[in-house]
């Protein structure tokens, strides 16, 4: 069973899917936890360049193909080959991280994503957990653990334009929601780690008896 | 004008298109020289990904989206505001390269390399300078200049792997040149540099009179 996580910055997700992962492994389920970009040597290059604040301009397309590089190769050399020996595969972000940022928030239309992605192979996944949470509130949390401005964090003092993006973003993922609603689970990221681990939990172990 | 130089490793391209830059300079033609993969910054990043010998396991697709990802910034970010301004570009391998080493020699179906290729709106060059060169001198010519192994490259001691691979791509080559008669000037790269160069000049200087 390949599971994703995706979310907004801050939504908790990079942190719930390592408890997911221990919880799975207590229990003794064979369990790969992998992440997106940088899931093989190759995708780690490419994670570099992609998120390395001074490696020039980039072309929505330009960064799309690289997301879908790095994707296409985690598929062929770990994720194909972990589910094929009948492990669960965990995956923070994947496929709906690229429709959401390169497609809804940088405007490359869904029908050309899919298009590539399919010539790519890209599988979907059996089951997605989205955090969803008010984009206020995971801003503050991702600038308060980046420690950039924990006063501006705490105090919700945001660039509009920031807001913006990452309404866009959080939009995004909900229509997902609604596109794939036997795939995708949205689950409230409001709270504290605890307990929002009691309802991914809850899911993990309604797909995994 | 838009102009291409492609061959075979050891045909001389990168010698030849510094001359013509400077042929073409020398007549005042406002003219800009550019290569493949790397001709921005973003794509210098891709560029040391692609050719690190220790980046990791290749999808042959992997690579394909890596250098359209390069080919898509650098028309975006040089070539196309270049030609915007009446500037002659004279760039060092391009879509040709791709359809010879990802289509031909990697199995990468040509249909599927142009599909993504008109998504991204790669435009063809109006002229290429194709040099042609047996692959047993141009292997020999690219061995003795990079001193890997001079003797076994003067007295022609290659791989059987290495040849077969060259001898694809050089008739990959060969095979677009037919396809696009109006385009691609095949040049014989066999002589002195001094030879080779008087061929490039006779047709720079009957395109650009």
């Amino acid at each position: 069973m390949f599971i994703t996580f995706e979310g907004i910055e801050g939504s908790g997700k990079s942190l719930q899917i390592g408890r997911a992962h221990g919880h799975l492994v207590r229990r003794g389920v064979p369990c790969l936890l992998t992440r997106e970009p940088g899931g093989t040597e190759f995708g780690r290059a490419l994670r570099r360049v992609l998120l390395s604040p001074d490696g020039g301009r980039r072309e929505p397309w330009s960064e799309l193909l690289l997301y879908l590089a790095d994707r296409h190769q985690h598929l062929r050399e770990e994720i194909e080959p972990a589910l094929g020996r009948g492990q669960v595969v965990l995956c923070d972000r994947y496929q709906d991280a690229t429709r959401v940022y390169q497609g809804a928030a940088r405007g490359i239309p869904m029908d050309d994503i899919e298009r590539v992605a399919r010539l790519l192979g890209i599988i979907e996944p059996d089951r997605t957990v989205l955090f969803d949470l008010d984009v206020e509130t995971g801003l503050g949390r991702a600038r308060a653990r980046n420690g950039s401005d924990p006063a501006a964090a705490a105090e919700g003092r945001f660039e509009e334009e920031d807001l913006s993006f990452h309404r866009k973003i959080r939009q995004g993922y909900l229509e997902l929601a609604r596109r794939f609603p036997g795939r995708i689970e949205v689950v409230d990221a409001g709270g504290s780690p605890d307990e929002v681990f009691a309802r991914v939990r809850e899911l993990l172990d309604r797909w995994l008896p």
